[in-house]
């Protein structure tokens, strides 16, 4: 950060020479994963890491800042847009872009870059993990084993076979179509619900989500969140889910009505859950805590040391292509 | 049990009406499950339920028994099988007969039927949810929100890929080719272990298993437990397998030097365990309880609903042959 530039000619002569700027906010866990990579190629202004208040740090660094690399988890509003103006990227280690205001970035011709399908097939590894893991209670087992009751309380309740469940995927991208692959090969029966249907896909398509819950035992969410997807999972989804229903969250927190979801999980309306994804995180319904056909994870569905390889690379792909003045990698194109 | 017969006349024409005995000593899980449907079609005698002791019981019954139903857990020795002369059938709701004594069996020309591969689809799928749990950190991650460290202790550390993982398969019967072909839907490059190498298999055959380990990131052990296999996962092969291995446990406790694997996670010198048997179940060794990278089960990869009652139909269904003077179906053939 310490830049002393003096003469305003060897400091236009450093710029020249020196890495492009890279604003974080808040550091992404796949940058705080390969921070050296990052560091070898750009100059980082590391927001988060300055005396400076945020206002005056990004008041100091408004007009020369270009690119911003934010997580998943950071809000790029349009507030702070309108206080970088010349911002021309958002480039983010996630997937999901929810957190970014994507109208806003539209309206002043920012790029938007996200990480692609790098994190699919980790995040569809962890979505059959949650599922074989509630059905077949193995965080329940464990626990058990744990509190040596093994000795002491005999079995435990008997679980569920996977083979021949109906799985209903919600979002078949790059995500669901991982999560059918794998699933395939324990036996299950695919089918899926998305914006539109799918050319050749030969799963069964349900248009209505509550269709697809009524002819399914599980439902797996791999959907993005969007003003569409929010809350789209509600008591009526999981009243005709049912009973023995189970639900797996990949997506967001906030595609599941979580009060609800709660309110069925404690009432027995839906036979259990493995949730990677809360409506406020990292904060958890502590009715949760107590019920044993329930997983919880602090959303870890893609948190890799190969994928966040992967993804470091991706990102600084995309900065360099920016920089280049090349087409970016993964543009979000619908923004 | 109470049987009142006074007149011999009587009671032999009572015996040929009556269904066939069945000795149980004490009740294996599937009978405890669908007792009703063992009830209806054979006279279940209940040695655990007996107030004599079980000599007693054994000598009231020593010259009428044909058959014993066992679990895998109830040892069924040289002793037991002399002090039942009249014995032709033990028929057992496991897959593993490591209980029984075989020799002797096969001395008194007493046949043994066990679960063939009834379980060998959910046990595949639990030796995959214990491999994704490891690796993924799953359990691990369900402990760390219930201990409500998610907003105050950041995150865990990064967890491992399952693609492009060696996974090396010891015991490539039924349960390891269900185990092979979930896992190749995940990526995972597999080879194996087994006694001989099999016709029409295409993996990779490693005759030694030492030799499987280094050339592996996982180790899942799916064989029955022999003279042969007992202890045959030692120190030295889990450095083979090496630091950042995985070691998956589905068939028997004692496969696995349980002392050396103990001393090799304590110290590090392999990556982590899932381990749903133990060498003196239900003891547990207390060194594992304070691991992370451990997931421990209590001997529940068979225990789904759906298999318990294809099992009781199985074990009926063999039991039905053996008083019908017809082939059993799922003999014990090497005994």
């Amino acid at each position: 950060m310490a830049q002393h530039h003096h003469n305003p000619n060897q400091e236009q002569e450093q710029e020249q020479e020196l890495p492009p700027q890279v604003l974080v906010l808040s550091p992404p866990p796949v940058f705080t994963a390969f921070q050296h990579n990052f560091s070898a190629k750009f100059r980082i202004l590391k927001a988060y890491e300055s005396p400076l208040s945020t206002d005056l740090f990004l008041a100091n660094y408004a007009h020369s800042v270009r690119a911003v690399l934010c997580s998943g988890r950071t809000p790029i509003t349009a507030d702070l847009l309108r206080r970088l103006p010349s911002l021309q990227l958002v480039v983010t280690d996630s997937t999901g872009i929810n957190n970014i205001d994507l109208p806003e970035c539209r309206r002043q011709r920012i790029s938007v870059a996200n990480a692609g399908s790098v994190f699919s097939k980790d995040v569809a590894d962890f979505a059959v993990g949650l599922l074989i893991d509630v059905m077949r209670r193995i965080s329940a087992s464990d626990r058990f084993v744990r509190r040596h009751l093994w000795s002491t309380h005999g079995d435990l309740p008997l679980a569920s076979k996977l083979e021949g469940k109906r799985v209903g995927i919600i979002g078949l991208g790059s995500i669901g179509t991982e999560v059918a692959k794998r699933l395939e090969a324990f036996g299950c029966i695919i089918s899926y619900n998305s914006k539109t249907k799918k050319p050749n896909v030969t799963y069964p398509f349900h248009p209505n989500v509550s269709q697809l819950a009524s002819n399914s035992d599980v439902l797996i969410i791999c959907s993005s969140l969007t003003d569409q997807t929010r809350h789209m999972i509600n008591r009526e989804v999981m009243s005709a889910l049912g009973k023995g229903g189970v639900i797996i969250n990949v997506g967001r927190g906030a595609i599941i009505n979580e009060k609800e979801l709660v309110e069925c999980l404690v009432e027995g309306e839906i036979g259990g859950a493995g949730l990677d994804v809360f409506e406020n995180e990292p904060t958890v319904p502590k009715e949760l805590f107590g019920l044993d056909n329930v997983v919880l994870s602090p959303h870890r569905a893609a948190f890799t040391e190969e994928s966040f390889f992967d993804c470091s690379q991706l990102v600084i792909a995309n900065l360099e292509a920016f920089f280049g003045n090349r087409p970016l990698l993964t543009p979000v194109t619908d923004c």
